[in-house]
């Protein structure tokens, strides 16, 4: 056989040998591939990048230089899973010159983890390269093949979607089906998916697909051409179908392969934290993981309104709400949200929500309204100050929310005067949100002009000490890391959508091996009322339920890890429970250790971490429809010390549709040989908490 | 002859009963129409919009009511050619309906004044009419001939056109000569002409088409059907192609009809003033007229730059403009600046503009640039404290200068900042430019958006105290009364243009007609030297000429009434001509009243104007390249004072081409009964001042 003579290649290894990635450039087009202890994980892929006006960065390339190197550093996150996170690779960097260009150069940079994977395109200052638009980045990934994938469609403006499992070959057939009806969901293309992408191949292999580090770039989805079984990046455009600006020396975001044939190790996984810049601030003691409840729920469910009045139309600072007749179904009251405050106060729950606070919620949604919310003039019935005063004599502080309606100007506009506002009363973070189509109008949420916003907010916010938790925001990539006041994020279907239709029972077995990759997630767990019935007691009877045991809820909070955690249901609710509350009172937001005892994606996860500066352990179980089956080895647990663990478990009976609210609750002394048997009910779990006795 | 049942007709007078408006709805269409002296000026003329998924507001309409009322008010602008303005019409507002549509209705209000007519669509708040958006304006103003036309092409992004002179018939087939190759002009339709649009009838009426109080909304060209002569509203889109989103209660800008059998009338109307809002702020002593000279004539000569480096990327906050070679042509320095400042001390000009003060000029054009500048970050060779020092020292301010490269997200992020600095550094005006396209991309200059963005600009600097002078903003529409700190605006191809090619000859005796019905122009008179021979003595032959005579540049202070004017020309050349420079140091900006004595669009204008505050006139004449004689009476003098005139007259034998720079001043004693004959040479024109003896 013989070789075209045009081929050059360099091989490079993990640290551990186990993957191997291979880069060559053939007839002047680059191509990678990589392989998982002799498996191919991705097949001979190729890369670069179509420009405007331009014969594009895609080929007539040769491989000018290349340079390997080793990194291996153990940094120290601000918050996180584990106390101190390792980063260690091997990298080569190719530099591919096109000689028709006047030799204009890219760098394509590689970094091989242990566990997976990362590539970017570096685009170096130089004379032949400075302004160019893309058109679309066509790096490939090819798949070996026909994979079991847990998918999103491909859309540009959400990510609220019930994870599809199928196979590769499936998705087209299947794409129609995904799309839920009456939301505002446009797929971009038959076969089209959003990342985090996780597969699981025949053999065993687990393949995870992402991105790294999205700054000023437009957010990748990935589209398959299921004849080959090869996805390609999928860029999303702006108003005039371009899909990015970029000005040299800059770079894109990584993309990401997190390989294992282990489903804990895809979760333990730090490749895309590492892959991010470190932490940009110097003073990072204004930032805290808090749990909180909050005035929403009641909203969510329909108990109660955002709105003060049923007004249809308002021009703020032209209707007079001291004037108008309320509608009398308002939940942000002084007088509901002291309620709040005071049961926050009673169990050390440090922060408070309270959604709906403000002018404008009349005619927020679904009009394209620019000035739709000013973020500083509360409804008459909200008394900030009086609120202010309250909560800080009892050791709690609000959390502030500023929904945008996508209205983005607006917002911009208004955030010097909004941050500054919560400084001033008290307001240490704020959940953001932005329901519907952005404004500038033609934009879409995963744009490189929104993707641009999201980050000039959080690098805004933390000039005001103020920690931000964005909802409909872009999915997170790691930006945390290097900006850890991006304390939270939704992106994707919440415990909101068990009050609108419910979610999968396997949702929350498949979120920590797809959303969570790129940062942590407000899925606002904790509701103990699962079958709603505070709403049949107000005559709604059609309600949905969440698809979840009282004590999967108690898990999610270690299962779902995130450095703020909501305890999502109504005080009335949880004091009809207080035994099983213990365990969100006792729960910590931060971690210095965190082990993965058992995963598969869409059947169970069961994880075990370390509250942070002490010596306890908390364990979770989130399972699906199924239930499991565990046997724990405490062997995590210091063999020199004794613990006293609390195991809240589903009752024999339970059972999320039938029975989800049967728990039962039991104490006792383990250590480090203790072998746990516990049961999960279908769609449940258990939680564990284990106190080193002193 | 029988009248179909169905039309219902109403008609209003104008105060003088000269204008006769009709307003009639036939079969469910609203038409209007106008006379002057029994002639017509509208034809019968349909009105409505087109509304997106909406079968309209353009028929079955019937007429629900009508009101009339008389309103006769004299008011005193902040600055003006007047010390007061009469505001005197007749009204009819009548109330449209649709019975098919639940009775959801509009009013269009008709005010009609001695000098023309205005109209604008009202849309209250109601059930049935709350949000919607525009698809297209069609409001028709039929004309009663094919007029002869001064017109500049239809175009989203710009005014800075040279004016075509031709009959409306001529307009399809001149449209392509009417483009200048190179520049960013693009056309949207081949009989599109911008407003506001001045017309004269065979018959000897002037009629002119342009909008009154552009707020929240776009800006609205003309497009001629050139079968029937008759002209429609063509509103500017958005990035989607929609033209307006509304939320009653909200309101069309005025569409206005200035018309007169005298073309003196035209320049004295003040109908577009009228139809604005009263001015909104309490407090106006801050705004204060003002001349300036200013580093930038020799930047757009090409001897000069704005930048500091030959550098070709910059990415501010990166690039260390302190280790960069400078490029030797950098502009503004502070040596250079400050021989500005004394020029402007010794001749009593109270502002010096300096552009190019800022970093970011090295790439700030034609890269869809979004970080382009920040407004606050001066070259290394500009020294913002001693400048200010200096120039406070001599009793002069500098003026501030925003160039946003039209990279509006950009601007509005760092406007407080930025008007701050100006605040915290003696600057109280800003010329702010807008080159290129817009960012958000997509949108136009004279769409909604940026029509939003270049209010917000001026009341925002009104919170500072801050004058603006925003050049390639939307053309003006009479919002200096409402908002009086928009002291300038461009939106015409200016003085610049006579370093980059050269204006027609008869350019500034068309603007008065045009451009300036909206509000004052920037224009930048003043140019001496008006062969640019300063460039031929550093080897550039090849450069145009100012198509004006030195005189010309004088009388243009006159006859382009602007609260802001520059002295444009550098200073060496105004040392040379110490003589005829008086009359720029002596001519004010701001006026008592204003007399047009003689006028003809293309031909001539001559007017005079009594200094505020004093009793003193000062009259311009500007003519085109026939030049024209002039028989002046003077009888607008106190006929019980003295005065004595300076006369700065063309030479005999001046010529804008051959030799513009021949004058001769002369002085005289003159009265109420004195009648002065002058003669402006082709391109040239007069300039007198006659101040009082007392």
């Amino acid at each position: 056989m013989l070789l075209p003579l045009c081929v050059v290649a360099e091989q490079l290894k993990s640290p551990n040998g186990n993957l191997t990635m291979t880069f060559k450039v053939n007839n002047g087009f680059p191509y990678y591939s990589l392989d998982f202890k002799g498996k191919a994980v991705i097949k001979d892929s190729r890369i670069g990048l179509e420009i405007k006006n331009d014969s594009g960065l895609m080929d007539g390339f040769v491989l000018k230089d290349s340079k390997t190197s080793t990194f291996d550093e153990t940094w120290t996150p601000v918050w996180g899973e584990t106390k101190t996170i390792r980063n260690y690779y091997n990298e080569l960097a190719v530099t591919l010159a096109q000689p028709q260009h006047n030799n204009r150069y890219i760098i394509v940079r590689f970094r091989l983890y242990d566990d997976g994977l990362g590539f970017r395109y570096e685009f170096p200052k130089q004379d032949h390269l400075n302004y160019f638009v893309i058109k679309e980045e066509h790096s490939q990934f090819a798949m070996a093949g026909d994979h079991k994938a847990f998918w999103l469609p491909g859309d540009y403006d959400t990510e609220e979607y019930s994870t599809m499992t199928s196979k590769l070959s499936e998705i087209r057939g299947l794409m129609k089906s995904a799309v839920t009806e009456n939301v505002s969901q446009k797929v971009f293309s038959p076969t089209g998916v959003q990342t985090a992408l996780q597969m699981k191949t025949d053999d065993g292999l687990y393949i995870n697909l992402h991105e790294a580090a999205l700054k000023d770039y437009p957010c990748m989805s990935l589209n398959l051409d299921d004849s080959k079984m090869i996805f390609e990046s999928w860029l999303t455009p702006d108003a005039q179908g371009s899909k990015g600006y970029m000005q040299t020396p800059c770079t894109s975001p990584w993309r990401t392969i997190i390989v294992s044939d282990d489903a804990r190790v895809m979760l333990s996984s730090n490749l895309i934290l590492n892959l991010n810049d470190p932490c940009k601030y110097t003073d990072t003691s204004w930032i805290k993981p808090m749990k909180y409840v909050g005035v929403w729920w009641a909203m969510i469910t329909g108990m109660n309104t955002w709105s003060y009045t049923n007004a249809t139309s308002i021009k703020l600072g032209q209707f007079d709400y001291s004037k108008a007749v309320p509608s009398g179904t308002h939940g942000a009251t002084t007088e509901n949200v002291k309620k709040y405050i005071d049961f926050a106060a009673a169990h050390h729950i440090p922060g408070v929500l309270v959604e709906g606070w403000n002018v404008g919620w009349e005619d927020w949604f679904g009009n394209s309204k620019e000035d739709v919310f000013d973020f500083v003039t509360p409804y008459p019935d909200f008394h900030v100050d009086e609120l202010h005063r309250y909560a800080a004599e009892r050791g709690v502080e609000l959390i502030m929310h500023h929904e945008t309606s996508a209205s983005v100007r607006n917002y911009e506009r208004h955030m010097d005067a909004a941050y500054k506002f919560m400084a001033d009363n008290g307001y240490h973070a704020v959940k953001s949100g932005y329901v519907g189509n952005i404004i500038p109008r033609g934009e879409y949420h995963y744009g490189q002009w929104m993707v641009n916003h999201f980050l000039y907010c959080v690098t805004k916010a933390a000039d005001y000490h103020i920690m931000v938790n964005a909802h409909e925001a872009v999915r997170p990539t790691g930006l945390c890391r290097t900006y850890p006041n991006l304390i939270g994020n939704e992106a994707a279907r919440g415990t909101e959508y068990e009050a609108m239709g419910g979610n999968n029972t396997d949702h929350t077995t498949i979120l920590p091996f797809t959303r969570l990759q790129g940062g942590p997630m407000d899925y606002t767990p904790g509701i103990f009322d699962t079958k709603l019935t505070f709403l049949d007691a107000i005559g709604r009877k059609d309600h949905s339920f969440v698809h979840s045991t009282l004590v999967r809820q108690l898990a999610l909070y270690v299962t779902m890890y995130s450095p703020l955690q909501m305890a999502a249901d109504l005080p009335e609710n949880y004091n009809k429970h207080l035994d099983a509350f213990k365990f969100i009172e006792d729960v910590p937001v931060d971690w210095d250790d965190s082990r993965y005892l058992e995963a598969e994606p869409g059947d169970y996860i069961t994880v075990a971490r370390k509250g942070k500066g002490t010596d306890d352990w908390y364990v979770g179980n989130t399972s699906d429809e199924n239930g499991h089956s565990s046997v724990l080895k405490l062997d995590f647990l210091d063999k020199y010390k004794k613990y006293e663990a609390t195991l809240y478990c589903d009752a024999p009976n339970a059972h999320f549709r039938d029975n989800p609210g049967a728990y039962v609750i039991t104490t006792k002394k383990v250590n480090s040989r203790t072998v746990l048997k516990l049961k999960a009910a279908p769609g449940g779990g258990f939680a564990i908490s284990i106190k080193a006795v002193k």
